[in-house]
């Protein structure tokens, strides 16, 4: 077989029979699976972009290669005992390549290709669990067909490859329609979805991880709030949620992960509604990974979305999923234009002075405006004040708050 | 300079002015480093006294090498911004090279010479804290004029190099003298340390952590329960103490470090005392790194030791030390004779499906009977539970528990 060099070096794993995890691609949630690792005493590989991609940082064994090339995945895969993703953008035929040479897959391709193509996603959930109203367009003509069947706005996904709001796009009435008109192009036969857009009272998450063996977890039920189709805050557990819809949903999730046979851990992005007086649900999107709505139990929960993905990719008992604290709030950090100081270093080391307490998650990335490049946690009894820490913390970094 | 060749390879930084932290040394303290070092975006390099050391097995930038050898030490630290330790065995000489060569040390070498030597530590401590009546001896006959003027039985110790136990040796009576003579010899006029033999109620121990602009912060005290010489449970925190003795012990703790100026973590243990019914202590000794008595803290304090020393030796603001649950209770994990199964990880398997809310800690290495190989932690509500979850486990792990 033709492979592009050595590029894997000897994985020195840790004695006792303990087994290698393979992740495909190095970014902050490859990285953020080392901690609970060493805990564990499993070995990570992590198949990187480049030789400083935030994973590669904090993992030894971290050959750098093309997650989309057949002979550099399969070569990586040889020395793990399971593979799994740090993203959703391996190909459906390197995929194909490593189930056919036996590699134990977590989640499986047949389970994930509903997590990389939101049409199919939509398809499939569609009798599993209440979704919005929606439909496959090729044309302008038919995005203006959907938009007089549900109402403007409606809004507009490419199905593969977005993220943060990027292939996300509101259209708002029949005149904006025409400006669609280069995403069509782009999608070059291949479909958008289209769909009603959701009236939500807000957004919730669900985050499950499910065994092989089918033994399966739920956290508790979480908060997502958005700026400009990114997750910028995360409160754990959702205030104020009602315990009927907190089961429904967390049930949902459930039901999900069981019948797509997902292994791993998954986040159910969810909008909540309001049904005539009565709180209800519509599924926005699936994650079969470690994902951002549940970077709170890292510090916030006995068992990390990350230790757990290791135990559930690995056929390892699920650890207890409860919170350790009465609220958990989550801040993402984002690049921000202008650094208060030269270097971050400056920045994050005056934030520690102002909040002993704060727990700082950085991702050892070039800050660029608008990128993630971090995430603060705080746990405790009084939401509010968590909720100002958290956003101080994370403006702060940013530099949109200056003191 | 002549140096053993090129031991260390190029180190990846984190992006955005932070720092590389050295440690010499690649034991379990060095590993447990690298989680907290992953979310604070910092960097590792670790001196390690084999490729698949502890530490080594987690920490990209793990050149092997000689601790005691000046050329490999001072070529590793100079690239690293600043330098610590996994362990006290680094030679004055070792020290004294990089002091010359303006590396920042911490702790420095004029502090870890209290915890590198006993009688120097004795002597240094005596009129900061309340001590056990000592002396330095060099033959048998000082050992007996000791144990005729404090009683029999006494406390032996070798100076430098002892851990768990080993270069502590009890002399019970006048006629148990003679069998010292091989310690005298080993000794090589260097001296031993005699002492008297504490009638402790308990053996207890304080965490501090002090920067070197001279913030300090301390860990609730601790109870740590021995077996064998070998520290084998820990209670956080210590149940039933008496207040005034817990503000005493810790000021006195606090006093150690900022007299000697220790920076980074320190450990004092201490001996709890009756005095004519009061609660009193003694100081047994000190240790200028993370310490066994302070693993209760990843999982139950907002800050863990190894976040704390990293920032500490950085001289970054610290982090709250305040217990998470009202008890954590952390069993240390030794090797056992007969394992369960051909390998650890059937009974780490075993065990995880037996306490989901168990947190595991083991450090990769090999299995020798009585070696430390880990530790678990629980926290909660219940300590008489938790203590028994904690002993099932070690137990479990170490083959002396069966079921
Ligand atoms: N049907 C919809 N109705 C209302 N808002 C929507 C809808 N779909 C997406 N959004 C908004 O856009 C955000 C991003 O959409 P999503 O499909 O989750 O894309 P991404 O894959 O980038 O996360 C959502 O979190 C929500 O705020
Ligand atoms: N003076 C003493 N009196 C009573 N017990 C002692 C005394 N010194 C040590 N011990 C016992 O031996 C253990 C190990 O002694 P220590 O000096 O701490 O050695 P190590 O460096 O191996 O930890 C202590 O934790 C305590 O149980
Ligand atoms: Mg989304
Ligand atoms: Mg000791």
């Amino acid at each position: 077989m033709a492979t592009k060099g050595p590029i894997v070096e000897q994985i020195v794993r840790h004695p006792g029979g303990f087994p290698v995890v393979g992740i495909i691609g190095g970014g902050q949630l490859a990285r953020m699976c080392q901690p609970p690792a060493v805990g564990l005493s499993l070995t990570l590989a992590v198949l990187a972009q480049a030789p400083d991609a935030a994973a590669a940082l904090v993992v030894p064994a971290s050959p750098v290669g093309p997650y989309d090339d057949v002979d550099t995945v399969r070569e990586f895969a040889r020395q793990c005992d399971v593979v799994t993703f740090d993203h959703e953008h391996v190909p459906p035929e390197v995929l194909a390549a490593l189930e056919a040479d036996g590699v134990p897959l977590h989640p499986r391709p047949s389970a994930l290709r509903f997590a990389q193509d939101k049409l199919a996603m939509r398809e499939r959930l569609g009798d599993l669990v209440d979704c919005p109203r929606w439909r496959r367009v090729d044309s302008l003509e038919e995005l203006t067909e959907l938009g007089t069947e549900v109402g403007f706005p409606v809004v507009l996904k490419t199905p593969r490859g977005g993220y943060d709001g990027k292939g996300v796009r509101v259209v708002d009435s029949p005149d904006a329609v025409p400006d669609c008109a280069d995403w069509f192009e782009r999608a070059a036969g291949d479909g958008l979805l289209a769909e009603e857009a959701v009236d939500f009272t807000r957004e919730i998450a669900v985050l499950v991880a499910r065994s092989p063996s089918g033994q399966a977890a739920a956290w508790p039920v979480v908060e997502t709030v958005q700026t400009g189709g990114i997750c910028t805050e995360v409160i754990a557990p959702a205030p104020d949620l009602d315990d009927t819809l907190a089961s429904r949903v967390t049930e949902a999730a459930l039901r999900i992960a069981g019948e797509l046979d997902v292994t791993g851990v998954m986040a159910v992005e969810l909008f909540q509604v309001d049904r005539d007086g009565e709180p209800g649900y519509v599924v926005n999107e699936l994650a079969m990974r470690p994902h951002n709505s549940g970077h709170w139990t890292i510090d916030g929960s006995v068992t990390s979305q990350f230790e757990q993905h290791l135990r559930a990719v690995l056929d390892l008992p699920l650890g207890d999923t409860r919170a350790r604290a009465p609220w958990t709030v989550m801040g993402n950090v984002l690049g921000g234009a202008e650094p208060r100081h030269a270097e971050l270093y400056g920045t994050y080391r005056h934030l520690l002075a102002r909040d002993p307490g704060l727990k700082m998650h950085l991702y050892g990335k070039e800050v660029r405006p608008g990128r993630k490049i971090g995430h603060v946690t705080v746990c405790g009894d009084d939401l509010a004040e968590l909720r100002d820490r958290a956003a101080h913390a994370a403006g702060y970094l940013e530099g949109t708050i200056i003191e």
